[in-house]
């Protein structure tokens, strides 16, 4: 990709650099040699940026000006990495494989581009549209509805009657679908109550490794546009997220519990059920959740509080034992 | 189902409705229409009662008296609504099916009405009883038993020499008999200690979508009858659980505790090894146990507290620096 | 296996037995009959040792001097039981078995004994060393390294152009090389960012049950020689574990964040991105480390602070209502 066309794919200014000049990829500041890009979304690391052999940098306008070196500016250097590492590694394109291994039932529906790779199983009544790829050993079971150009990574399972919109991707081990912890208690046992909900991802919906999100007991679990789930987390029964969410892993949100749209939460935060968390909030990792949260906050904390009150908190709490000390000694002189 | 007969199945007593007319299943209060049955668990919404078009609503005695619609009274709605649900829902029942595609070693031994589905892995010297379902892509490693009508989900693993009773259920990912996670330092590594203990699960034990149980190192880890595990736990080698016993997803318990019967663990609750836990504690969510706690008890916190106090200290827990404020101007003003 | 043979195993020594007697395995202090050994890493339980019928018990040097039965002294107990189950318990040898029904790339090259499971799936231009074992339904995407006498236990995972080393373990579910967690914000959407690193395993690396490994950015994710990680953990992209250090079940490591040599985690520890945590450092379950640790330092709480003054914080916590009336009466009595 020559230098000039670069600049243009990132809506960029290019300074000091050959537009003719070719780049063939992107790299680490360290590692790129001159036929590469790289990027510095960070701009403390000066010494970096002029150490570096790269063919070209993504800066940010104001970052170090009157450089001298090949330079693109851009008003945001990670979205523009992202477009360039895009470019150079585009999406695979799905062709129709079909693996002799693959266990297809005869009533499924597939397009005729649709991938499926080596042992995998889809069940009867499947629908699959055009351009996905179902990777190998993915379970996907009857009735379940998947959208154009969605990615199932190894060994994703998605049960019986869910519907993924167009473009998801579930990475390895992901389960779409596992039954609802639901149960009554009889006073002698934990009775099962059948989840007969679905799950309805979005379009653009990502979901880690080996994440796991339950089916509905009656109503559905739904999952909205855009949403980003990394590894490891929980969705519990009838959760509803909204469009553009995005929670880092090891997090889990407990059953009919509603995130709005445009949240962002940490790893490891826990949420509890039946807890409505308005659009825009952010939660700290960590945090615990106990109940509704108002739109567009910034939270930490078990149990949450406004994350300016976590800092003094936070800075205050390992100073206890001070604390204690001095109201002690108050008492004492005082009697 | 006629509506008399659903009164009888749920123990209830049939106000303003046609014990005749045909209910065909339950939904939400919003969703049911005159031919679906609801419920309501919690009294505090009467406005979801009267606007609901459900054919009939499952209530609380004492809920809503007088109300002009068709009920049936019951003592527990949340029960009679589990009770409703299995009768329109029941259990698939097991019938013989074998998947070609299925590797089953030939010296296994199953009841002939067994079903394993594509692409499952049954070892050698596996027994399962009559009723099981074993699902698609599941693998049971040589020895293990399985007992009468459980269901494995698909992708679920048993590694060798497990037990698992009657009517157990594996969500999909979920693993049984993974190594325990013990090593001795040499002084130059961590020497891996063989894990030859099994695991043995009892009868209507369910384990959530990829949550792990270890195996024992020498014993046994034991998971007892009637335990319901959540996803993405993690029970670590030698532990014990008691029957009855509950866990939401992401709780861990580490090796050699032991847990008693009829346990709540709220999600992401962490105890330590070779920890005693009483008969009937419950334990809130996101806490952390690092020693024994006395039978009956409800603790939270990290780490934990009795419960009342936590609710104490979690109110007080912001205000910390307020406090600290006080205390710096009381000791100020003295001097 | 002789008494006197044992001893010298342990590099220990034999007191009140015959060396000639022969013992069949380990088993635990209550369990062990006069055929068995069996150890107490643990000195506080004198009752259980004499009540043992063990054959032998492996004792610390100064545990109950003058006993009467028949032991082998030994500097480190624990480590001498691993010695000898490994003896009675050794590894199991790779034969070159391949089941007929694993699906094996023509390109794939493979030593001759490689061991490949049922269900197997190994794609294009991998390459397996001599003595490893392939577990069933075990998947390994294209270009992938596996060293010699590894171990990838049922429904492991490895994706394309990984690389693991000698002697490296994965537990079932084990999910090496899932796409990092990598978006750019456009305004409209969160653009995923290609993930094209790898991650690489060093020697003797033990990774847990469904315990997720993200694939690098750019770079590498890289975990040491003889680093063992327990179930349910988290690894994000472009993470650094240095040699020999380990973590208990559910911990989670964020992108970028350096790891040191020798560090021991407790289960359900978050590390934030970014971060390095110096060699050596111990840190307790459930902590929460958000900057920079000092190599050598044992740490607890969340945030994370030294461990001795959570100690002192733990205790006072739930005393945080008293302290607060405390101050409260102060003020009063003062006004």
């Amino acid at each position: 990709m020559r230098l000039g066309d670069l600049a243009v794919l990132v809506s960029g200014r290019l300074e000091h650099g050959d537009p003719e000049s070719e780049i063939s990829g992107i790299q680490t500041l360290a590692a790129a040699d001159s036929s590469q890009a790289s990027f510095l979304a960070n701009t403390s690391y000066r010494h970096l940026v002029e150490d570096s052999r790269a063919g070209v940098i993504l800066l940010a306008e104001d970052a170090f000006p009157g450089i001298r070196r090949p330079v693109i500016r851009v008003s945001d250097p990670y979205l523009a990495f992202a477009l360039v590492q895009r470019h150079f590694h585009p999406e695979p394109v799905a062709s129709g494989k079909r693996h002799a291994s693959a266990v297809i039932d005869p009533s499924a529906r597939l397009a005729s581009d649709v991938d499926v790779a080596a042992l995998a199983v889809i069940g009867p009544n499947v629908r699959i549209e055009s351009g996905s790829r179902i990777g190998p050993g993915c379970v996907i079971e009857q009735g379940t509805m998947i959208g154009e150009r969605c990615t199932l990574h190894a060994h994703s399972v998605v049960t019986a009657s869910c519907v993924l919109g167009r473009h998801v991707v579930l990475q390895p081990g992901a389960v779409v679908g596992s039954d609802g912890f639901g149960y009554a208690w009889t006073g002698r046992e934990h009775l099962p109550i059948p989840q007969i909900g679905r799950v309805v991802l979005g379009d653009n919906v990502e979901i880690g490794a080996n994440t796991c999100i339950d089916r509905g007991a009656i109503d559905d679990t739904v999952i909205g546009n855009g949403v980003k789930l990394d590894n490891l987390i929980q969705i519990g029964h009838n959760v509803r997220i909204g469009d553009l969410s995005i929670m880092a892993s090891q997090s889990g949100i407990s059953g009919s519990t509603v995130v709005g749209q445009g949240c962002q939460f940490g790893g490891q935060v826990g949420v509890a059920g039946h807890v409505h968390i308005g659009d825009g909030c952010r939660i700290a990792a960590k945090s615990g959740v106990l109940g509704n949260l108002e739109a567009g906050g910034t939270y930490a904390g078990i149990p949450v509080m406004p994350h300016r009150i976590w800092l003094k908190v936070s800075a205050l709490i390992a100073r206890l034992p001070e604390l204690w000390k001095r109201v002690e000694r108050g008492t004492k002189e005082k009697s």
